[in-house]
């Protein structure tokens, strides 16, 4: 094979994949946000034959050459086409390890796994939910097994998410944050609640949907190219930098909850529409690394969303909107309410000093599913009992508890370290960003323009064309130090609640 | 090949389509309803690709061998296989006449037309979408030209939608409709307009959603397999029988128009809501030819939507919804409210009266649009002068004149003469089922479950497995006599206005 035959072969397979994979956004997003309930029926037949479809697509012989052509041609070929056929090759020797029909199989599973969890949660019903996620669980352990048998399942999932990342650099990584967290977490449990009824009361959805414009237009997300929709967990996808969906989920009577939805999503969702022109519709659009995702998303949600110049920007959109609740609120009263630190029950809903303690728990549950330590059927009961351990809280049901979020119905295991790595990579980027920005104006001024502008420089455009490891030096968390996010949380919450 | 081999030739190849077409039906409704406008950069690529694909899948060697093998295998296949082989050698025929770059080019145009139509009817700009149309006007004279020279083109698409249609036929038909009705419709403009003011007013969206719901729940629409979605022109896409959408337009200024879409396209889904299960991803699911499926969106719209023992269902559902505008309506007034009969701009907010004039005017655009008479920039003051003459209304914009209708922007030329047909259809049908069930007592009722078991006994039920020809014939329109259509216009509309 020729070198331009190889690069036309590149070509053609990005296509393919650009084409099926906005085929599957789609139907993803509409099946969760406002398809019928029994849609999931065609849904996962379709979603089946169709990822059959790519798969042969992408795994034949003459792609194999074509990538190997590529990455022998050496200088003969820029730098993002070298990148380019490394992460196809990468998917490639991946998709290799699972016949066809396996993983067609698996994608109707995942497909019905969704729809099942969905109704279990709404049910509490974790018998119901048990059945797919051993299925879920099975595959990906035989995927890890033929990936690399020498090495435990969950370690080598974790690299698939984060290259070098492990179950040994995390365990690290979490006791650090347990240990010096703990005694924060304890102390402010001593002082006296802030007041914040101001966000509790009854906030009508029509509301809400005006108070998120507001603040989607302050995030600066572009609303010919971002679209807003409803799910019973909120999430992003990034068809293309044209076409980014985030959700929400609205809660009548607390008006923070969609509202720092909205801002964790749009924090994701303006990484996805920064991305370069160039890099659209190949391997290399999207975003990086689920931890370099999280970093953008928790970025934000907390560092500029809960921080106290934001709520001088917030305040006005909330008396506006809501002027009966807000009318006598400070901006000191809005920023202890937002900030109240309350071990709790719901990640999602987690103020930032104990959040890191729910992905810990998922840490300890997804270790356990992978090691064989512990039947499926044992882990609700090990996750109340985790969850009273390290938060002190009592899970009165699956709801609350172990089927809360979504990621193990799609198949997302290893994926929750990346919310708490990413929380910390983002201090270390605010602290460069601060160098270079006047951050604090701007967020003042309701206009994150020059925030933005700064990611998408150090991370945004770069989409996957590099690493993890070199969109960290590029955003200048470099070296990582889990200690500054450390501190971080220890000066936010020892000033707020004078420790 | 053997029967066998053919058999399961075809089976893959209806896989094929249903998985693709799922798809496809999902992109359109989301690209419709809740996408971001600038998504149809990245969603005509994928079609366009994806179509491709399907056109692969569909037209081969192997499959058109397959579907001759099954036809003439005689007596040793099912009616109900040789049907499916009958219908796939009409498509594969068709799809032949296109190489798959034409196609190709063909799908993504009509995405691109679908977005710029759109914007062009909201600023009244018909320059903006003349070229589209031109394009796709092109599009289906090569095809009509390629299937058929002998015959005009616009005679070739008519046939395509149902068999043995022609311009001879339609001209006939509406040329009785409009000297039958326009006397009637001079006489009602000479008598007081009835007093509708009850239906004008405030109702803010969310009361008409509740009422969407409560409507929805009398005709007997699943709301596990059915969901409604907001658009600029309402419509239906049957993706299956477990997934049927459908969409609205909200006026808050008037009640009726969403509600009489909702029962229009309603009614349409019950259609494809009652196809048998053994026809589901196959080339027969979903409704038979366009002018049998308005035969039952009308039919639900109209003669029962309309009908004065629906009023008795109605009224106490609007009093529930918005008590303030209904306390003090009766029944009688309710019904010569929504029986308004006036010409006007808009087809789909016409009355039943004038209603079939808006279709005439239609088939006489396309026929100049096919047989080159008048070039398409001198279509938008031909269609305004026919307005004058047929309704004798003032067109003051694109927008509200030309612009109206979505389909030409869909590439449905043709598709217009199925309304007026339909809903002459539905007449006969009506008659029919009133020797067969208690219809008035069950509108009464507020339960049309009787009504919709009859259709879905002599039509639903078949999908594409009988020919129009032969629907009819089952739902005893037989033989298909217009003046019965002009005979209960009369009545109902001398009655109305006591003419």
């Amino acid at each position: 094979m020729t070198l331009q035959e190889a690069l036309e072969t590149l070509k053609a397979m990005e296509e393919a994949q650009a084409a099926y994979g906005q085929a599957f956004s789609v139907m993803y997003v509409d099946g969760d946000t406002v398809a019928p309930k029994m849609s999931y029926k065609g849904r996962a037949k379709a979603l089946g034959y169709l990822s059959g479809e790519l798969y042969s697509k992408t795994v034949n012989e003459r792609n194999i050459e074509a990538i190997q052509t590529i990455l022998d041609a050496g200088d003969a070929v820029d730098a993002l086409t070298r990148r380019k056929a490394t992460v196809q090759k990468e998917d490639l020797e991946d998709m290799l390890l699972m016949p066809k029909e396996e993983y067609q199989t698996y994608q109707e599973t995942l497909t019905e796994a969704g729809a099942v969890w969905h109704e279990a949660k709404l049910k509490s019903d974790w018998d119901a939910f048990q059945p797919y996620l051993e299925k879920l669980v099975a595959y990906k352990r035989r995927f890890a097994e033929r990936k690399d048998a020498s090495r435990p399942a969950y370690d080598v999932m974790l690299d698939r998410y984060e290259k070098g990342m492990n179950t040994k650099t995390l365990e690290g990584f979490f006791s650090l944050l347990r240990s010096e967290l703990t005694p924060v977490i304890l102390a402010v449990k001593d002082k006296p609640a802030p007041d914040d009824s101001c966000i509790h009361g009854h906030f009508p959805v029509e509301g809400q949907r005006e108070l998120n414009r507001r603040v989607m237009a302050v995030m600066g997300l572009d609303p010919e190219r971002t679209a807003l929709g409803e799910t019973e967990h909120p999430f992003t996808d990034g068809v293309n930098k044209w076409d980014v969906r985030i959700t929400t989920h609205y809660h009548e009577d607390d008006v923070s909850q969609n509202l720092y939805s909205v801002i964790h999503e749009g924090g994701h969702a303006l990484y996805e529409l920064g991305v370069a022109d160039e890099l659209q519709f190949t391997c290399l659009s999207g975003g990086s690394a689920m931890s370099i995702h999280e970093s953008q998303s928790r970025f934000y949600e907390n560092l500029i969303g809960r921080s106290r110049p934001f709520m001088e920007t917030l305040l006005p959109i909330l008396r506006d909107v809501f002027p009966e609740q807000f009318r006598a609120v400070t901006v000191d009263q809005l920023y202890h309410a937002m900030n109240k630190a309350m071990p709790s029950l719901i990640r999602t809903e987690a103020d930032e000093l104990t959040y890191a303690m729910h992905v810990a728990i998922r840490f300890e549950i997804e270790k356990l599913m992978f090691s064989g330590d512990a039947k499926l059927s044992e882990l609700p009961g090990i996750w109340n009992q985790l969850y009273h351990e390290y938060l002190g809280v009592t899970v009165p049901d699956h709801r609350r508890g172990i089927l809360q979020d979504s990621h193990w119905s799609g198949g997302l295991f290893g994926y929750f370290p990346s919310y708490a790595l990413g929380s910390a990579y983002g201090v270390q980027m605010l602290y460069a960003m601060e160098r270079d920005v006047d951050v604090w104006g701007a967020v003042r001024a309701g206009d994150l323009t020059p925030v933005t502008a700064w990611l998408g420089e150090h991370i945004h455009r770069f989409g996957q064309s590099k690493t993890p490891a070199e969109l960290l030096v590029s955003a200048e968390v470099n070296p990582f130090d889990p200690h500054v996010y450390v501190g971080y949380l220890k000066k936010k919450y020892g000033e707020l609640y004078g420790l």
